[in-house]
């Protein structure tokens, strides 16, 4: 595909395409790189999505849009994105990184979505840079489910047992260590109908505790 | 100060002037509440910052920008803007945050320029947020020195420190206060030398001694 129809493909004809060249090219290219643009792209992505998320759940508070957003923006799915569209086959890799397979890595994928945003913004403002996040994120937006990906895990698992009837599950620290500045908790999660236990670390008990519900809400899911 | 002129201080007309008084309007003081704002209006800033710092310094790499807008954008910069505006006036708060001082507490008043930012965001667009950005940032962006502020305040103070071969500062916790997940730590640095001994707050040992150093920096620098 020539440039020109990846442009149009996320949805965006550029006044300038030298910016959308500099944004697919990876620093193993040269000094003409799209390190830059990603700085600029990732707040963009961050902003649009941010308003994206604001007008769409006018019910949800702001740590449930934030965790929403954060499952959308993020290295996994933003390389995911880059592998639909195809960003691997417009990128100008180094050598040593054509041969190492760089067009397919996940950070540099990701890496060059928020560059070519920042592209975009640059080459036609904001709305403009918000309409290609939609066009690259919208189906990722589409089928966000609120319901539980802006839930934290315990919640989530909370939720999930009352529903099936099943007594909630006990949380327990069962070890400290480091000093008091920067702790390591463990902390046990139990859910003796279903013959589940599992262990999360986190900096807090807080942290900790969510740790052990993500994992025990997954294998919950599986029952 | 009426709103009103309170809205043309910042640097907008709001056409929907119920959006400014959301934005200051803390969680203590009701539901309808600016913590959804404070959510868009985080990413507004960032963004805003990233473009502003993006145009000026097209030398710097994109760590350094980072670290720049790292600096511009934070708890403490974000309440001394605040400071400056008077948002304290301004803000509505529940009884028991008004009897605790809660319109001189770094966090609200941070929180409130954030969700300040994303209300013209939503009346205006990004364009009125920007320039809103740039009247409450301008000073601190216009006085950013990408020599030092790149780095953080502790590795600043000490290369000072060694370039002038004076002892390099010592930190000490003077005080933790709140509960496990919520703890503000109070360190002291004191740089004997110089009769330079300043005190900062933070979440962290860590955020609290970088506090700390700034101060002492910018005490070491009037010398």
């Amino acid at each position: 595909m020539v440039l020109e129809d990846f442009a149009l493909r996320i949805g965006h004809r550029f006044n300038d395409p030298e910016l959308l060249r500099r944004a697919l090219t990876h620093r193993s290219h040269g000094a003409a790189n799209n390190e830059r643009l990603e700085f600029l792209g990732d707040s963009v992505v961050n902003c649009a999505v941010a308003l994206e998320l604001y007008r769409r759940f006018p019910q949800l508070t702001e740590g449930e849009l934030s965790r929403l957003r954060a499952n959308l923006v993020n290295q996994p799915s933003l390389a995911a994105v880059a592998q639909r569209f195809a960003f691997g086959d417009q990128l100008s890799l180094g050598e040593g990184e054509v041969r190492s397979g760089g067009a397919q890595r996940p950070s540099i994928l990701a890496d060059s979505v928020e560059a070519v945003v920042g592209a975009v913004f640059l080459d036609a403002g904001f709305d403009a840079a918000c309409r290609t996040v939609r066009v690259l994120l919208g189906e990722a937006i589409d089928t966000i489910d609120p319901r539980t990906s802006g839930k934290d895990p315990k919640t989530s698992l909370q939720e999930h047992l009352q529903a099936r009837k099943i007594a909630l599950p006990q949380y327990a620290v069962v070890s400290t260590r480091g000093e008091a500045h920067e702790q390591v908790f463990q902390v046990e999660c139990v859910i003796p109908q279903l013959g589940i236990r599992t262990l999360g670390e986190g900096s807090s008990r807080r942290t900790a505790e969510q740790e052990a519900a993500r994992q025990a809400y997954e294998l919950a899911n599986r029952d």
